[in-house]
């Protein structure tokens, strides 16, 4: 089903259609209604914010319908909520069949070209003294006739446009068009998380992930100056403010670590070669204390096996060690680069992680592959590896990404 | 690019063009050599396995061509070559423009359909006395002239048909069709990972992801008898052989640990609604014995976030608190149901999956979904752990799954 400009201005449109059903339909009948609360909730918390207006919301089993006169505008802002499957702008009518009949003939009217092939759908729920099929074949029979000039014809296989009909009782729906959602749980279904934020490509695509099925994210910037540029921090924050137009509603926290300075004790005291693992363990270390400090339950990271030196597996498992209390999730981890890309350009962090600032000084020519846990512990016992967490913990800023 | 039946008869192929730029092309120098000799083993192994004959493997950078007079079975067998991002089978000749011109034209005359629109492409790397641009254009205008009856037209921005043409150095190939591989890494270019494998949907995608980014897998089957029927075992081992044929030339070897009575004691000595984390924490706890005596770098597991009640956020920390040399890597993290079953399908799991067999009759009716690691810790504390993991690990069998 096609979106087609310019025909909205004429059928008029006082509802949408929210399909729901996958992954929250299968639950057991608690957890599935919990689900569907909170996603009604969250669907009231994004028109708000955008100031949407609607006169009704109606929840039913697998659907919310609500009543607007923005429909496209309620549609579109829909397909950004998490759990939400698809959604429809709709006419509502009553489940009477020639008023059924009538309005999928005025929608036809609207939207089929010269000469195009239409199929009629219906979906019916409810006790009604007609099919589904019966409903389908009266309204294709009616649209032929009342708009003969236009030599349509009926293709029930691969039809350029679709006219749907949903019966629920004693209303009716129809429809032309349908926005896909991103499915997934709803935001708020799972504990929060703490993300390893860095401005790069990847990590804000695992958060999304990690929302996608149901996490909030606090986002944890580790601000690595005098080894990069201020402005990448300005670029980590503006992809946390993207990613939060996914969590309208939810907190806005971000924490910015200063890191710098552990950087340069790594380079001045320990092996050169095991500069980015011993970074990226203190990461881990300090972002476990933040997620005790959050009640979080766990780490998200944008790491991807063998991507980068840091990533080949023997050193993932160098890094797990030290996050004793808390799970290492990297939603990532099966990912090509170019799988990510893509998927950071549909949420729409990909530009923003993409414009040029500077990378990471630090990095060493030949950074250790296959890190030896061995080395890298006798390496922290040279340094006062508690003392630094503690020491940037309690020097982390905390800022409210406004919208 | 489409697949046209029917014409591979008439024009010969001899050559095929295997391409693997993607991310093995951004590695450094070292590794990029290393991940190059690997994939060209790998492909070699592939070959042999099927038995499919050629005369010369020619590796160049960036790409791997194949003198085979099979091209087609060559190169549909290689788009099951983790690292090669595509293939084509093609037509080789010198790298002078006449030649490459007269083949192109002959490629034409095979492919093209009456009325249909053609774009000629050129990729060249060397030195030669003519452009990229120019041998499109002189190729472009001989196809017009030379099949003048089928009036052909050329589109540059959306064709019908591409005929491609890839000049290297001294040698020129020409094809007409581009299937695609995976991309991903060479397997064995990162170590081994034990993976564990129900023989359910999503563990065997998540091994394949896995294997995708460079790991050879070795698969770990929990028997539950009685509390799931035998069939479950040969469709776990199917599954398997499945998945082998992803890593053609690797170890074919499944563990099969028998897992009843430990879910035996859980069901008789502990509460009820921790019978699946119990469940699972000894499976991970079997898992890292396995490890050890493979000297793997990981775990993998089916798990997504929020899909099942044991893999609720909560669940899956209490569970990876007992992973304490190993990290767990869940490459479904993030995603959908929809998502996985997709992806199963594409690498011909699903079917298989799917087939009937009974669940696992041991769940409770109310697992816990937010479980409590000192009510799981207190209850196993009731237990023998350690003899449970001892008895299950000496007791575990191999099997090599025959191709």
């Amino acid at each position: 089903m096609k979106f087609v400009a310019g025909w909205l201005s004429q059928m008029k449109f006082d509802s949408v259609i929210v399909r729901f059903g996958g992954e929250i339909g299968i639950k057991g009948k608690w957890t599935r209604r919990a689900y569907e609360k909170l996603l009604l909730k969250n669907i009231k918390r994004v028109l708000k914010h955008y100031g949407v207006s609607h006169e009704e919301i109606i929840r039913r089993l697998g659907r919310i319908y609500i009543k607007t006169r923005n429909a496209q505008e309620v549609a579109s802002r829909l397909t950004c909520v998490f759990g939400v499957s698809s959604v429809s702008p709709a006419a509502e009518t009553t489940s009477e069949m020639n008023e059924v009949v009538q309005k999928a003939v005025e929608l036809a009217d609207t939207v089929l070209k010269s000469r195009s092939s239409f199929a009629v759908r219906c979906r019916r729920i409810g006790e009604h003294p007609y099919s589904s099929m019966g409903i389908c074949e009266e309204a294709g029979r009616r649209i032929l006739v009342n708009l003969e000039k236009r030599n349509l014809r009926v293709d029930l296989r691969n039809p350029q446009f679709t006219i749907g009909v949903e019966v629920r009782d004693d209303c009716a729906y129809v429809y032309a068009e349908t926005l896909q959602g991103v499915d997934g749980f709803p935001l708020g279904s799972q504990p929060k998380v703490i993300c390893l934020l860095s401005g790069g490509i990847d990590s804000p695509v695992a958060c999304w992930l990690a929302m996608k099925r149901g996490c909030t994210i606090i986002p944890v910037y580790f601000d690595i100056i005098p080894f990069t540029s201020e402005e990448v921090t300005a670029k980590a924050l503006n992809v946390a403010r993207k990613l939060f137009e996914w969590s309208i509603g939810f907190p806005r926290k971000v924490y910015i670590v200063s890191h710098g300075r552990n950087l340069e004790t790594f380079i001045r005291e320990s092996p050169r070669k095991l500069t980015c693992i011993l970074c990226k363990r203190m990461m881990y270390r300090i972002a476990e204390r933040i997620a005790e400090m959050e009640e979080a339950e766990g780490i998200i990271t944008g790491e991807s096996i063998g991507e980068q030196a840091s990533q080949t597996l023997k050193n993932l498992r160098v890094l797990n060690e030290v996050a004793t209390k808390y799970p290492v999730h990297r939603p990532l981890l099966g990912f090509n680069k170019l799988e990510t890309e893509e998927l950071a350009k549909k949420i729409s962090t990909f530009k923003i992680s993409t414009r040029k600032t500077g990378g990471c000084s630090a990095a060493p020519k030949k950074p250790a592959t296959g890190a030896k846990l061995e080395a890298v512990k006798r390496a922290e016992q040279e340094l006062d590896i508690e003392g630094m967490v503690k020491e940037s913990v309690r020097e982390a800023k905390t800022v409210i990404v406004q919208a």
